[in-house]
């Protein structure tokens, strides 16, 4: 197969036909991808079902702790059990840029397919393009999932209410500050890495040990600030929530502190917010600190009343403040 | 709101947040994507689902009889409706360049909202990213469409059998001379206009008046030569067409002859290929020409026994030859 991707490669032809039957198919391998039609044909239960979109433009395409392919399985799957839905099926869509390195390609691609088989689900259609060298930026990964929403599930941003406990699965900033500390080379490379990591088999655990969830968020992009915002604004509501509770590594804290970033407005690619009935909170986080992925869960905070919907952290250092969405743009290209 | 794009608009904090709820929400405007939440959850029948995903890289953004926002519709609509589904729910992905002007968005977003509305289809979630000037080239859309499958419908590229009738249902190469005249700026932008068209309603009755039919293809990048080729293949069969009998308008049929292409290699965005038992092919002939999109539709050719899956052609000037996929890139970007 050529060494790089050429224009030939998004033509539909000859060269596009060989890219998807020797690079994609093999690598995805499933029987709903192997129908070769334009499409992909399944059954589905009668019930609900949870659909999400997100493209992936993150650089460097591989950083300490993940690459573009894994986190666009990663990052779908989250969004889909942010809503209490059972991953079901995946498509995924590649604007490559003429250029691109095959064997880069190839990496992405296995590490997409490992990806989503430790998810158990099948990536079952795609489509793949190529823009001209200098017209794109190697390769940008748009990931659609559907999930399956449990009956008695009903997640939501609007469900919070006064006095209900705000949980945080572990720590913050670690992906934002691994890309970060890759792209601007800081020197954080060997401790810091991305939490990157698929958090449906958490959730699954969580909505049986707190039957009466409000709602479930992955602070991605924003950070946890733009999370809690978020909430706040859907519910009506305030929240409160205590800096000395919330998990950071010390990596991250020295990274944000040398950048001038706070750790609270940092992505994360592995952690969820949870909010529930106070009376619920010690039995989730006990069934989550018993899960690899929320073993440092933690309380951090409260729902409070506030009709102008403010996020408010009390400081380590005894202080209050504010926590405002970030109005500009600190980390671009981060997922 | 700012005259253009800047990467704060993809941060995921206030710009994104209000480049959401002031552009795209009140153009989209349905309950789903109300819900505000990081995926869609719809209740949907017992039965089969399709799932098609397809990102639009088309330069220039807006073309004669179309832009990047009714194509992304359209595109995924049909190819739902090649597997005889009906359109469910879309899910959109905008990769958008720093620096992209906010009215082009604007624009495109409404065209892409009035096409989802014209097939009665809603767009239910969506992302927004943004990548820095010289990284992207405007604007990508990237979308994901459900479609219901009728139960008795079982539509493959697998299913053509030697005898079958291959039926065209219009014009060919108007799609891909139309951009490509737009591009190159080739004195035939008056004539030339893309026929991207939903085919969903067209397949409907296609499907009612002939329940036995194969397969369906919507002949796109790569043009019918591609969709042939695909088709053979993937039946073990060759196929066989009669170059008179393929509707080509006299606009395209000049462009292919300036620029030595083909017409059999241009895309095209509101055709499609049908095989049928050739018992059947005066009934859905009839009934695809009772359709505006299938006014000019035509029996082209015969499927074929032929285990090298050649696609032949018998030409106007009386001579034989064979329709190859092809082997480089031609045109770049047609969608």
């Amino acid at each position: 197969m050529d060494e790089r991707i050429t224009l030939s490669h998004g033509g539909g032809g000859r060269a596009t036909n060989r890219l998807v039957n020797e690079l994609f198919w093999p690598a995805f391998d499933n029987a709903l991808l192997a129908q070769g039609n334009d499409q992909a044909i399944m059954g589905v239960p009668q019930g609900r079902i949870a659909m999400t979109t997100d493209s992936f433009v993150v650089k460097p395409l591989v950083f300490p702790g993940g690459d573009i392919g894994s986190l666009a399985v990663y990052g779908t799957v989250n969004d889909l059990a942010m809503g209490g839905a059972q991953p079901f099926c995946l498509a995924a869509a590649f604007i490559m840029e003429e250029g691109l390195a095959m064997a880069t390609l190839r990496d992405v691609v296995a590490s997409m397919a490992q990806a989503a088989r430790r998810c158990g689900v099948p990536i079952v259609t795609g489509d793949t393009k190529v823009v001209e060298h200098g017209k794109g930026d190697g390769l940008f990964i748009t990931t659609t999932g559907l999930g399956l929403v449990p009956q008695d599930v009903q997640l939501d941003a609007g469900n919070c209410r006064p006095g209900d406990a705000i949980i945080l699965s572990g720590s913050i900033g670690d992906h934002g500050m691994a890309i970060l500390a890759q792209r601007e080379h800081l020197g954080f490379e060997t401790t810091l890495r991305s939490d990157s990591a698929p958090l449906h088999e958490l959730v699954a655990v969580m909505l049986r040990a707190a039957p009466t969830l409000r709602c479930l968020r992955d602070p991605t992009r924003g950070g946890l600030a733009a999370t809690l915002n978020e909430l706040a604004h859907a519910s009506c509501v305030g929240m409160h929530i205590q800096e000395q509770a919330i998990p950071v590594h010390e990596a991250v804290r020295s990274a944000c502190e040398l950048l001038g970033l706070e750790a609270v407005h940092v992505a994360n690619e592995g952690k969820l917010v949870a909010i529930c009935p106070p009376q619920e909170a010690e039995g989730l986080l006990a069934a989550m600190r018993a899960h690899p992925l929320g073993s440092q869960a933690a309380w951090i905070g409260t729902v409070v009343e506030d009709s102008a919907c403010w996020v408010s952290m009390a400081t380590t250092l005894g202080g209050e403040r504010l926590i405002d969405w970030l109005s500009g743009e600190q980390l671009p290209r981060i997922c």
